[in-house]
């Protein structure tokens, strides 16, 4: 029986990081709101009233739904190998999603610093400060941490010598940070090479060469977390 | 052996979701930074080249560290029987402490809107803003997601008969908000009996009324997480 993956249509947003390690698995799902609407997620969102999700993605499987990216790739590692077995390594698989989600509330955090439910516009002198210092310091911090992380690892992905979900969401950090800062990351990147040698590879793998050349892989836009705005942007 | 804590010495800060799910279940620990000051921590986690924390709060055991506040609860509540052992109920109660932490991250950006490495000093009319919608929309869509949560439980917990970590770090976010926003929350509080009747719970399990008479717990104050800055706060 295939996932029920519920997100909001129209855009990559969260669900993208959960997309990318069932298709890179091969892991049937089907992903409901771009077939029935965002109506739909609202109506199943409001179903699960004994342990409802905070906000989408979230995950249905034998009737109860499980939410929080981290959570969903957490359990997917363990129920289809996409996971390494020893304690400590799974630990730090975990710990290292939660620092990219970390990455990611703060990505979301420019576009939206001071007022979540206004629009942009509402608020762009606040988010050229936010992407000011976002740029200088905190996308070094994060992407050195996460090329000292890779570089540890004697193997050729983040952990081991396979590719697992934390893989496939520095991939996607990697897409959506070029997406949105491409000056900045044209000046930057070239000092994370085992990102981007991560982000070669994730992207080749069969299942993900596969997906990026389907319609299943929406652009990116606007509307999502990672956001193209070229004032914000600076080398 | 004891654990290893390592955290910021001087606040609460997110150490404390650790610390008082160490001390309600008795489990022995060392507050390693606040024995060793904050050089102590900063040479430590240095020296964690194979698998760095991105930040404190950390937790040493076997000579590998666990970083991010989830994680380590994850971690503990699977080792020490401080969660429930049904994966259904598992997943649920490390998605409700994610959602925990994203609410405590969305209080740090209150005070912190667009420059994370500056003082509040430098960003108070964006904070002023960010205090606004946070007070009036993410405050009480926060809180009632985990009242609903609490009041779908047969049990008086959040999750089964029992005490589990989000029972612990439930209560430190109404501590929390209590002192950031007096005001706001004497207003809208009564709205979310079950969490103030969890709250009222965990302050008196035998472990947490010994932690809170001690001076392991250190008050509240402007260097932490949560900050009172009256003029954020309003009814």
């Amino acid at each position: 029986m295939p996932y029920n993956l519920w997100y909001w249509p129209g855009i990559q947003g969260r669900g993208e990081f959960v997309r990318l390690a069932l298709e890179a698995a091969g892991i049937e799902y089907r992903d409901c709101a771009r077939e029935r609407g965002a109506e739909a997620l609202m109506e199943d969102m409001a179903s699960h009233s004994r342990r409802p999700p905070f906000a989408p993605p979230y995950l249905t499987l034998d009737g109860f739904a499980i939410a929080q990216v981290a959570n969903i790739l957490l359990y997917l590692g363990e129920h289809h190998d996409l996971a390494p077995s020893r304690l400590a390594d799974r630990l730090w698989l975990h710990q290292l999603q939660l620092t990219i989600a970390d990455m990611v509330a703060e990505v979301h955090n420019i576009h939206h610093p001071v007022a979540m439910g206004a629009y942009y516009e509402d608020q762009k002198p606040e988010a050229a400060r936010a992407a000011e210092q976002f740029r200088a310091e905190r996308m070094p911090k994060f992407l050195g941490h996460f090329e000292d992380a890779a570089k540890a690892n004697p193997g050729e992905w983040l952990i081991d010598h396979r590719w697992t979900y934390a893989d496939t969401s520095l991939f996607q950090l990697v897409e959506g940070l070029r997406y949105m800062f491409p000056r900045r990351m044209a000046a930057i990147e070239g000092d994370y090479p085992q990102l981007l040698k991560i982000h070669a590879q994730v992207k080749t793998l069969p299942g993900i060469a596969a997906y990026l050349a389907s319609d299943r892989r929406l652009p990116f836009n606007t509307d999502g977390i990672f956001r193209h705005y070229p004032e914000l942007d600076e080398a």
